[in-house]
Formats: structure tokens, C-alpha cells, sequence
């Protein structure tokens, strides 16, 4: 019998704070960070599972001691009892009753464990030599509600009903993964819309999106209405009408500001309105999309959990939700999260971006594609082109496309020698001059 | 000028688990800790500022480590600028953009930032000399309002309506304090309903707390209807028709549930029925709000922070909340949600317990009374007596009220062989062979 024999962590940061890639209205400076863990086991073929949770900076070294705090549940379990009962592993993490006192199911520790529960994913992928995105859409409807913790859940959606929308989706599996396979998932790329660009670079990067394959673009907005006006006309301006032009303000504002705000940027046709108020306000959510209709409303990258998604569903707050791979509980509550998604008819529309995101969620747009909504109608995958050369397994994305992966597991893995480099303070990028670096890596 | 010149922390645990006191239907087997923190300054008076997060156990060590990444926003301070406008400070903590990832606004960094802002405060009343409730009621109501973070309340309480509130309450503030000296404000005890207690073992408890003056007592409820059926009847005829009987979930039911559950229970007079379920779920408390009316509904000891509890109010979900003093971001943030339970004619019946929590709440119970809501009506704070011979300035309750402190600081402060007794995993408690503690501490 095979166990698992340790929980190794490491606190990983890419300094690109230096560039100001990836600022926006609440997020001026960040570095993108992971705090990073691997399972290992005494399996002869050297089986490990890899996962993260992505963090922008101060605080990956507080992250990383919450799932150091998890290594208790996981380590000298034997691999079979975990890689197959993922339900039960998920749910006795979540159950610990004097770590959830620090939540519950809600920031660092939940956060923690959804790294813990993606890195047991991505082991029983590999186990299962399977991409994870495949290892799950081939599962019987009967084992994935098995997945589900369905508390709280049960006014909005039952074993049965979620049974009921699985059974629905099965018989077009094969052909919807054929054509997944020949032609990809769609992406929209976020490139152009930092707001630390300038309004040239800005024209030229969405330029380049449009004819790069992408039909849909995403700004950030926020801190200054003027300059968003003017960065909203330019782009649609460059981009034509027929690409969908969306923004995104990152918490930043009340539901009056929203609203005001939000009449100014319609004429330009808005595919979304991402993040308006914060990610915690279901009601303030529907306030805002009432009021400002048909302009779609959406949130989710910081929605802590199926709780809060249950209400935004509950409250007709949102047009479509943002799924994130590391910021809820891993694998097994974001598929209660398409569910949800799936019963109520919200398109989800996932969140990437930072370090690694892409190459999780993408794994689970396309399970709910084979197996859950059937669908791609409005959604596509958040593209950044931004640090996957630090992944075994990036993400390939062709003619605003993500293809297929087809590597078994969940293409959480970073090279080694990434890992080494940044780490946090030690690594090679934080200690040396960065005018020495001899090879530096591209931020 | 003096200066912060450092933030200490410490992983402090009892062993309350070896005893079952504080068992309830989510939290079977607490060990009630605390990450403490103490801020030095070169003050030659020896000012210094005490504050704590608690915890039951595990993760105290992940709270604590968040507590001292926060430091490069204390340490090097100058006091006067920290306790000259504490709504600056916590602001400062709240708006850090990496550190904010990990919440926003919940969870570990959030209690971490709870706990510094509280020690801010326990500061700043010492300096002034004069007890947190009283430092703070006799503020202006301007001064009051400038505490506030109102990001994300506008939609319920702009800072106008905010000062309306406190104006109003303002001609009647010398009285309330006469009356809250000589009177002190009412407390309810849970120490009777404990889920580990036997049958014998909770009458003679009731029976105990109503001799002592309590005027409300709490049972914990969850794990089994016919069980807290029995309870319930004996609790009822133990205390008689007049002493109010409140029953505790602890999160521990989803909404049919609930609704089934406490129309069982109704017939014994439930003066509220606490945290039916999730804490995050404001329109499921509302649905079995509006399904079990009218016995009252309440929650808010987990409440992540002050958007929650808008919501709450907001939705008509709730008919009294439990605000808990080592949860949200610190005394800032109750004064918020004073604020808006006071707009929306909202009971307070703060939550305590634990180790420290009757300490802090008091005082703020003690502002709500005096300056916010000016009432006392239908209110009570919790009272377990457990655990307060650690502190310095431990409650004092009399005849079923507790007295108000009279000693300058918030009564945070652990007493000095406490703390070292009880360091996890090093101290005396930990380490020894229980039998042998020469002078066990009592649990």
C-alpha cells in the first residue's frame, strides 16, 4: 500500500511589481505569488500531486503556514483512500472543527485547503494518466454529486437535481469532446487593460488581441472616470463593433458610484461589468444590475465560497460569475459551483490570470462543457500571456482558443528550478541585482 | 516623540478540551486559545497595547503568524499618530492591496487586523486613562463617525445618517453612564447548555444561573431532535415561565431543517434561535426568518464583517445580532455595524465566552448603550464564566449584570504567567503531565 509521505510547502513570488503588469483599481503593485505544496508518496513510479494558491504578494508566507497547518489530515493516509474518496478527503479537511473557527470555508485556511484538495486532484489524474479535465467528464454522474458537499446548498440545489442535470448532459459527452479536442475553448484576454498602461500601449495590445483570434477584450476601470471614458472609447474605437469589449473594477466602488459610472460606459457597448462593489454584497450586486440593465453584471474571482454563488444565483445578481481555481476548495466546490451555475442558467465565464490560474481553471470550464452545461454559448476562458513558462504544462492558446491539455494531471506543476528561483526571500530573482541577473526571468 | 517599537506575538492555548466545556454541535472538542499580541512602545510611562484573536485550537499558530505580518505597518509609528486617529490606522491595515487579497475583509488577515486595531485601542485608553467604553462614548459624534469606513455601506448608512444617529443620542449620554454605573448591563448565561453536559448536570446549571439573577439563558442545539426536545422541556421547567430560554445551533443546519427543528422546539418559548446555519447565508437565515416567525432569528459571531451584517439587516433576516469583538476588523468595524443595527432597529446581544471575549464586548455593548442606541431593551451580553482569572481586569458580573470596568484600556490584557504557562506547544499546561501541575490552572 502506497501513502502519502509528506506535505512539502514553498513561498514562490515573481517580483512583477518591478513591470506593473497586472495593476488595476484596487491591486497597484502586485507580485504575483503561489503559495505552492506538493504530496509526495513512497509509490515506486514517484507520484506526486502539485498545487497552489495564488496570492499577490505580503501574505504568501501566511498562506503557506495554512497549509502547512493541514499536514495532520493528509499525511500518512495511504493514496488510495485519498485519490479515491475525493469527496470524503475534501470534506474532512473542511470538517476540521478548529481550523474552520478561522473561517469557515472562507479565506486563508479554506483557501489552504483548496490547495491541498487540487494537489490530491492533480495526483489522481496522474494516477489515472489522464489530463484532470478528462479524468472527471469520463466519472459516472453518480460519482461526481459524490464530490459535492451539498450543506448549506439544499434550498437552491439538491443530490437529485444535480444528479438530474448531469444525467441531461451525458449523451452528447463523446461529441463534445471531439469537437473540444479539434477546435479548443474559447479565451478572452485581459493584455490590453492593465491601467498602468499607457493609452498607446493599450491601442496596440488590443489591436494585436483582435488579430490575434480573441472576440472578446476586458478593460480595467475604476479609479478615474475620465481616463475610463477615454480608454473605453479608444478601445472599441480600435477593436470594431463586432468584438466584446468588457470591464472590470475590482471592488472598487458603492452601488451609487457603480450605477453612475456604468451609465457613462454603456454607450460602448459593455459585454460585462465585472467586480463592481465587493465580492461579498449579493444584494448590492442585484441593486447594481437592476439598475443598469441590459449591461451584464458579473463577480466571482473573490467569492469565497458555493454559499455566496448560491445567493448571487438566489437574487438574480448576476449575468454571469467568475469562477476561480484557487480561491474556493478546490476541485470539488467548484464543481458544486456549476452546478449551481447549470441550475440557475449562468454562464460561467472563468477568472485566470496571475501565476497559474489559467492552467487550473481551464481544466474546469471544459469539465463543465462535456459534462455539466453542454455549453460554450457567451463563455470563454480570462487569457493573460504571463508567466506560464514556469509550468511543465502551460497553457497553448492558438487563435483565441485554449486547447485540450493532454498531459495526465492538472498542469498545477512549476519547473523545479522556477520554484527555486523565487523563492521568497532566498531565490536567485529576490537576492540578486536585478541588473545581474544573467538570464533573467521574463515578468 | 514616542514610537511603536514592536509587535510581539503569542500562541496561547488552554486545554479546554480535556474538560468538554465549550462543546457544541459544530465544535465538538475546542482548546479556546488566543494569538495574542502585545505593542511596545518607548514610552517611559511603559504604554502598551494588548489585543488577541480568538481561536479554538489548531490555526491558532496560522493567526498568529498572520498577526505579525502586519508589523511593517506598526512598528516605527509614532503613537500619537496611531491613537490620534485610529480610523486612519485601521484603515491603513484594511487597505494594504496584497494582503488584501487573502480576504478581502475576512477571515485570518481580518481577525489578524481585528486583533492590532483592538491592542490600538486598548493603547489609546490607557493613554487617555479612562475605560474603552468610556473613552469612546464620550467622543463628539463627529469624531465618532470619522472611525468608520463607510466603503461599501452607503446604500444603508451614508455618514450623514450616521451622525443623525449619534446626535440623537448625545443629550442622554449622562444619564445612561450614571445608570450604567450603578446598575451595570444585563448579561445571559450559556453556561448551563453545553452539548457534553449531562441532563443532571444542565438543571442544576439553569437552576444555579437563575438564582444568581440571569434573566436569559442559552442552550446549544443541533445534533439530535430528541435530545434537545428533553433538554429544552427541562431546561423550561427548571427556569420557570419568566427566564427567557435562547437555543444555539452553531451553524449546524441547512434551511428545511431549521424550519423542521425549531417548530419542535417553539412550543418552550425560545427567546431566539441562534445560527441556524452558514453564516455567510443572509437569504436563508431570511427564508426560515419568515418560515418559523415569530420565534426570533439571530446570528453574527462568525459574521465575517460589516457587508454581511448589512445585508442582514437589509433582507430582514435576522431579528438581533451577536457581534463579536474578536471577529470583524476591531472596534472600527462594530461601531459600524452598532451603527447600522441601530438605522435598522436591530437588537444587540453581543456574543462572548471563549477566553477574553466577555472582556472586549463588554465595552462595546457599553457604547452601543450610551452613545449609539441609547437603549438597553430586549439586550443582554453573553456571559460564560470560564477562564477569566487570566486577566488583569477581569469581568465583573453581578446579580446577572455585568459591571462596567472602571480600569483605563480595553481589559484585554492576559496576565504575564498566564501567557507563559499556557505558550503552545512550550508552556507548563502543554508540556507537563496533567497530574503533576502542582497549581493546575482551572479549566
Amino acid at each position: 500500500m502506497t501513502m502519502i509521505t509528506a506535505l512539502d510547502t514553498f513561498d514562490v513570488r515573481f517580483p512583477t511589481s518591478r513591470e506593473l503588469d497586472g495593476s488595476d483599481a484596487m491591486n497597484p503593485d502586485p507580485d504575483y505569488s503561489a503559495a505552492y505544496v506538493i504530496l509526495r508518496t513512497d509509490d515506486p513510479s514517484g507520484l506526486e500531486g502539485h498545487g497552489f494558491v495564488f496570492t499577490i504578494g505580503r501574505g504568501n508566507d501566511v498562506q503557506t503556514v495554512a497549509i502547512d497547518s493541514l499536514a495532520h489530515m493528509v499525511v500518512g493516509r495511504p493514496v488510495e483512500t485519498v485519490i479515491g474518496d475525493l469527496g470524503a478527503f475534501a470534506r474532512t479537511l473542511t470538517d476540521d472543527s478548529q481550523l474552520r473557527w478561522l473561517g469557515p470555508e472562507k479565506g486563508v485556511v479554506h483557501m489552504a485547503i483548496g490547495a491541498v484538495v487540487n494537489a490530491a486532484w492533480d495526483m489522481a489524474a496522474k494516477h489515472a494518466g489522464q489530463p484532470l479535465w478528462e479524468f472527471v467528464a469520463r466519472m459516472t454522474p453518480e460519482q461526481i454529486v459524490d464530490l459535492v458537499d451539498f450543506r448549506y446548498l439544499t434550498d437552491a440545489l439538491t443530490r437529485d437535481e444535480a444528479l438530474e442535470i448531469l444525467r441531461s448532459a451525458e449523451p452528447g459527452r463523446e461529441d463534445r469532446i471531439a469537437r473540444l479536442m479539434s477546435e479548443g475553448y474559447p479565451a478572452y484576454t485581459t493584455s490590453p487593460g492593465w491601467l498602468g498602461y499607457s493609452d498607446d500601449k493599450l491601442a496596440a495590445l488590443a489591436e494585436a488581441a483582435v488579430a490575434d483570434g480573441f472576440e472578446t477584450i476586458k478593460l480595467k476601470v475604476g479609479l478615474d472616470l475620465e481616463s475610463d471614458t477615454r480608454r473605453v472609447r479608444l478601445a472599441r474605437k480600435v477593436i470594431g463593433p463586432h468584438t466584446r469589449l468588457a470591464v472590470d473594477a475590482n471592488q472598487r466602488w458603492d452601488v451609487d458610484t457603480a450605477v453612475a459610472w456604468m451609465r457613462e460606459l454603456a454607450p460602448w457597448d459593455i459585454a460585462w461589468i465585472e467586480e463592481p462593489t465587493s465580492p461579498d454584497d449579493v444584494l448590492a450586486h442585484a441593486a447594481i444590475r437592476r439598475a443598469i440593465a441590459p449591461v451584464p453584471v458579473s463577480t466571482g474571482e473573490h467569492c469565497q465560497n458555493r454559499v455566496m454563488f448560491k445567493q448571487l444565483f438566489q437574487a438574480d445578481a448576476v449575468d454571469l460569475v467568475q469562477i476561480d481555481a484557487a480561491r474556493v476548495g478546490g476541485v470539488n466546490e467548484n464543481i458544486a459551483i456549476l452546478l449551481l451555475a447549470a441550475k440557475f442558467g449562468v454562464r460561467v465565464v472563468p477568472h485566470a490570470g496571475g501565476v497559474g490560474l489559467c492552467e487550473l481553471v481551464q481544466h474546469l470550464a471544459m469539465i463543465d462543457y462535456i459534462a455539466i452545461s453542454g455549453t460554450l454559448d457567451g463563455r470563454a476562458i480570462e487569457f493573460v500571456d504571463h508567466l506560464h513558462e514556469h509550468f511543465i504544462d502551460p497553457v497553448e492558446v492558438v487563435r483565441g482558443r485554449y486547447r485540450a491539455p493532454r498531459h495526465p494531471g492538472f498542469s498545477a506543476q512549476m519547473r523545479e528550478q522556477s520554484i527555486r528561483d523565487h523563492l521568497y526571500p532566498g531565490g536567485r530573482v529576490w537576492t540578486a541585482d536585478p541588473e545581474e541577473l544573467s538570464e533573467p526571468v521574463r515578468l
